[in-house]
């Protein structure tokens, strides 16, 4: 389908998505940009680039730019590259935030040919090994400002998304912002929270490594993510953030006065009330 | 090896060591005790049962007796079967708490035929259609006060969880409960208020459904825990719980510190502290 597409950063999300295109016979030539001279090197060896050049080479030859870097490298990348790109081309992002996007990119003459997007999919690993095949598939991918970006881009944007087994969902970007911090964004801030909490409580780590069961891997699990690309997110969503942050801990502190009361009829209730989770979440 | 065991409790772990157990050739029969109708009916469909008799018949007739049921009822159950045992039976059980069981049976007349243990194994489900067939491998089994159980005893239990490929550890009682706390209970506590805060936040539901990924059905899986089991082991590890919950809300409060004042480096050096667990829990 396209001659050329430009993945701006080439980690987990830009190369998995690029290891999609490529085996779903979307693009024919896939061209890295990255700042960082041994990612570029280690994606070429993986093989997901088929190239590596200079940004403004790359968007220049480009039918596709998707950029997936840190949300607050995104937009100052993105502003030059609304800069080069013609009515033609297609510009998309990955990230986790939309609302500081899309605000600074609502003026930009070609602000049509850019479509926000947040394909909610990750692991908790980063860079070019991180890439894998298969991603994305049973996932949602949220596209904001669907109005604000002409009709063909979205287009684009959904079929290939759909190819890659998403299902699309339609917010605006505030609103994206406030449920990502919900189903997202707090869950990290437990994980990365439990880590340091255990690592606090266990000096030594070797009684972690023993005891750890299932149940501590998959609370914790999340806390292997890279800082570089969270603390962006959580600074640029911080007041969805905080809101629920604040939310979290409160719901903590029932959990400690039931225990400090020995009240194990509201300990029960609170409980039976988490069970809910079970009919959303199979 | 063994003509007859009884597994007191017909759930996830006593059913998935009664799968077990048959599946590796060390017991022909087994005998359900439940005080629940349903669940003997299901044990005995799904099969990990072949029979059913009230708990004193039961005893009578079996060389291992193995209890998981809910932590609060094991300790006067377990006083019953120790009254019950002869010197060449073998009585375990595989709660979650120790210190409250190995102190109440310090003093029994029978103490060296019963061994405190605890496979470090377990899913979010419970009821006798969670057992499941290759559990407890790769995981740890603790012994509690290995020294005050008979030597024949203890072999035999090791042997029987180390051929459902667990590994070993000896510990006091008062000291798996501190571990236990900080490994496995305290996530437990997170995932719970951690649903308790999405589904505050998402009154709806319907966004929680739409948008949930792999991050949070990880954080938040144990949420679906059965309260009836885990308040009672919360309560009987109440002290070591508040400790740990109490360090878990005070990490908490250093990350919405460090959003609250933007402290970015801050923020970076809570999550570069939490990556520490990559090398502890691969």
């Amino acid at each position: 389908m396209f001659n050329n597409v430009t993945i701006v950063g080439v980690g987990l999300i830009s190369g998995s998505f690029a290891i999609a295109l490529k085996q779903k016979g979307f693009a024919k030539n896939i061209i890295g940009v990255s700042r960082t001279e041994a990612s570029i090197k280690k994606a070429l060896e993986l093989g997901f680039i088929d190239e590596a050049l200079p940004l403004e080479e790359a968007v220049a030859k480009s039918d596709l730019i998707y950029v997936a870097i840190p949300v607050d490298s995104t937009i100052p990348v993105m502003q030059k590259i609304m800069g080069l790109v013609n009515d033609k081309q297609i510009v998309a992002d990955a990230g986790s935030t939309k609302f500081a996007l899309c605000d600074a990119l609502s003026d930009h003459p070609m602000r049509k040919r850019f479509v926000a997007t947040h394909p909610m999919w990750g692991t908790e690993y980063s860079g070019p090994e991180a890439a894998v095949k298969d991603a994305f598939a049973g996932r949602a991918c949220v596209i904001c400002e669907k109005e604000k970006s002409d009709v063909d881009a979205v287009e684009i944007m959904e079929k290939l998304y759909r190819e890659l087994g998403m299902h699309i969902i339609y917010m605006e970007a505030a609103s994206h912002d406030m449920h990502a911090a919900y189903v997202s964004h707090i869950s990290h801030i437990t994980s990365f929270a439990l880590a340091n909490t255990v690592l606090e409580k266990e000096k030594e780590g070797d009684k972690i490594f023993e005891l750890a069961g299932g149940g501590f891997e998959s609370t914790v699990r999340l806390a292997k993510s890279n800082p570089a690309m969270w603390a962006p997110i959580f600074m640029q969503n911080r007041e969805n953030v905080l809101d629920v942050l604040n939310e979290h801990i409160s719901q903590l502190r029932k959990f400690k006065s039931a225990l400090e009361k020995e009240n194990m009829e509201y300990l029960d209730e609170l409980m039976v009330n988490a069970n809910k989770i079970s009919k959303i979440i199979k």
